[in-house]
């Protein structure tokens, strides 16, 4: 049977007149397409909300309960989802991680599935209902409830509509994937179909329209998806492999921005001890985004990396160990701005031409990384405003 | 080992700052007492705020996924408490229903504890950590998230207190079991200690202290219960088997009214009917409790019962299909009003002194129910007062 793994971001179901409007959608979807599996997350800032609460309690929650929380707000939504469509005369069935053993691994708040039980979601479908999953949420070996991280609903859509063998449909609060971000540059254009791979590199950048690991997952599984709004006829963007691209490619796709990390420099640091540094921020379930090392002098470098904003004091806390506080510099004022596009692969020049621009605008560069279709420069969040506007106008975005 | 099994209800977790100091107040008490499990109720106005989300999306919401809602609250208040009491340095880890396979049988939102199992909760006990249990739910043969019904987190922690051997303390926000409800008579008295069968049929009557399985279960297994203040220095009260009671019984104990029900008296009803009747109003979950039948004329008679207000509107259905409409009346200001006292046993002449103090001050009675140990007359809602006073003045309560 064909499946359509639909998913419902937390601004879609914000509140129970977008949760009816959803199921009469659902609804009338159903009679063209009888299979239909909806992954919620949790309703507007009922996230936000939790982690006041927990934040209240403590200024560092504890990991584990913090992700019992957490798991609750999708389950109040898929509860409320299911009765929607019963009261309206459409079956249905809603249910969490405990009951489709949504397996995880890894730590608290940022887990990763490792697998689904679909029996009882094909049995359901079987019996005319439409299946509610909770978002977001697995249990990991010890039994214990598991958060994916920001997001994660959209990889665990994607994850079922793998083991279900579906296409995946993401509705959310914009229309779309665009070259930039709208509400920042308003002549962004609409993308009528993305690359995973360029897909992957804004999503990762901070484009916060997708979870990244939901991307991987369905490039690694050919998983075709969709995202377009909740409730709208405009067309959205496809998102798949380059077999159905169009044969044309640009240079530049997108440009992303984040304001969600701090970088940490550390100088006169002794070379030797760089991996065992970045081995206890990893032990510690830190991820270390962009790292810049300059060439050693006497064995000692300097070294500039960034972690997300959320992790600055465990990560000082650990830096702490290795450098004097006068040796260790932290920015929390850095933006980082990405370009991607797979036509970089064969264009020379193009972070000339940004460096360029940069330079002309007297936008200081911080650091710098790149990948073969992407370019990342962190700058000041001050300038942020100014580089979107100079760089999406000279690539055409 | 010696386990102390504590409830916390709603009120006593309805904000941060109370779980911070029931957190406390478990830390000092660890040091004399080292196991303990604490049982929590959803925070404050969870439920109620619950029943208006689900009441938005339908009048008459699917209870399976009802459950699945309310489930939530108890989750969220014991995932914070066990986050308050790590950020103080006390080992804790919180278990969900999922977590302990609290299995239950019966319908959605009235279901019964069948078996807990207690292996992990030893286990974490014997880690050194206080162990934190979601009160309220359980798990059905489908594998479905069911609740216990109102109160239910009492029927929890009695259930807990059972499998693992232990006493249990229910916290809460009045300081002990009354003679009637202090809040409507100011000179009542508080108990010291009350048998099971009394509180029993207090609680049975409305008196909202404790849910009354919990005190069933406890009689059967003979399990000690304490109730008093969650954060008082003032003594509770012991609810415990007759043969630690004090010789001298009183022949009143208590006195407890309720607001909750509806009476339907049906005329010239086919006698023969009457087992199907009932029938099909416990078919649907729907509890009766008094039940007053006049003597047959000619084949028929008349029949009195009430019901909880929350089944008025399934119960008339039901009854619709027995009688035409004008034969039906329903009446919604009804209050059960009800003495309970082991010593009712052994003394006559309670109820004719109860029925001529109602005569005296021109209070009618519309349905009278006895047990061996309680009277309860359905009277009018606007008297309740006035049969509160000068009941609880007679019998010295």
């Amino acid at each position: 049977m064909s499946i359509i793994v639909q998913k419902y971001g937390g601004s879609s179901v914000s509140n129970t007149d977008k949760i009816k409007t959803i199921a009469q959608n659902i609804i009338t979807r159903k009679e063209r397409d009888p299979n239909i599996v909806v992954v919620v997350s949790a309703m507007g800032d009922t996230t936000d909300d939790y982690i006041k609460l927990a934040k209240d309690i403590s200024d560092s929650p504890d990991k584990r309960e913090l992700d019992v929380l957490m798991s609750t707000g999708e389950m109040i939504a898929a509860s409320l989802l299911s009765m929607a469509l019963k009261a309206n005369g459409c079956d249905s069935v809603s249910y969490s991680a405990y009951q489709l053993d949504i397996s995880t691994s890894g730590s608290h708040g940022k887990s990763q599935i490792d697998d689904i039980d679909v029996k009882r979601i094909e049995k359901s479908l079987e019996e005319g209902k439409v299946v509610i999953v909770t978002g977001f949420q697995g249990v990991n070996d010890e039994g214990d409830i598991t958060t994916l991280g920001r997001g994660g609903s959209d990889t665990s859509a994607v994850a079922l509509a793998v083991k279900l063998g579906g296409m995946c449909e993401i509705y959310t609060d914009v229309d779309g994937i665009y070259s930039t971000d709208p509400r920042k540059y308003t002549t962004a254009k609409k993308l009528e179909e993305i690359e995973y791979e360029e897909m992957l590199e804004l999503a990762s950048l901070g484009a916060q329209v997708m979870h990244s690991r939901s991307i991987e997952l369905a490039q690694k599984y050919g998983i075709e998806i969709y995202v377009g709004l909740s409730c709208g006829q405009e067309k959205g963007t496809y998102i798949r492999g380059g077999k159905d691209m169009k044969l044309e490619e640009r240079v530049i796709t997108g440009l992303a921005t984040s304001d969600d990390d701090i970088s940490v420099t550390i100088k006169d640091f002794e070379s030797s001890n760089i991996a065992s540094l970045f081995e206890d921020i990893a032990n510690k379930g830190i991820s270390v985004d962009m790292i810049s090392q300059t060439a050693p002098i006497e064995k000692n470098i300097s070294v500039s990396f960034t972690v997300p904003k959320e992790d600055m004091k465990e990560c000082k806390g650990i830096v702490s160990k290795y450098a004097p506080k006068e040796n260790i510099v932290i920015d929390e004022e850095i933006t980082k701005f990405s370009l991607v596009g797979l036509g970089m692969k064969n264009t020379y020049g193009v972070a000339s031409k940004v460096f360029k621009i940069f330079n002309e605008n007297n936008i200081g560069i911080k650091l710098i990384t790149t990948s073969e279709i992407r370019i990342t420069c962190a700058i000041n969040s001050s300038e942020k405003q100014i580089a979107i506007e100079k760089i999406a106008r000279e690539f055409n975005l």
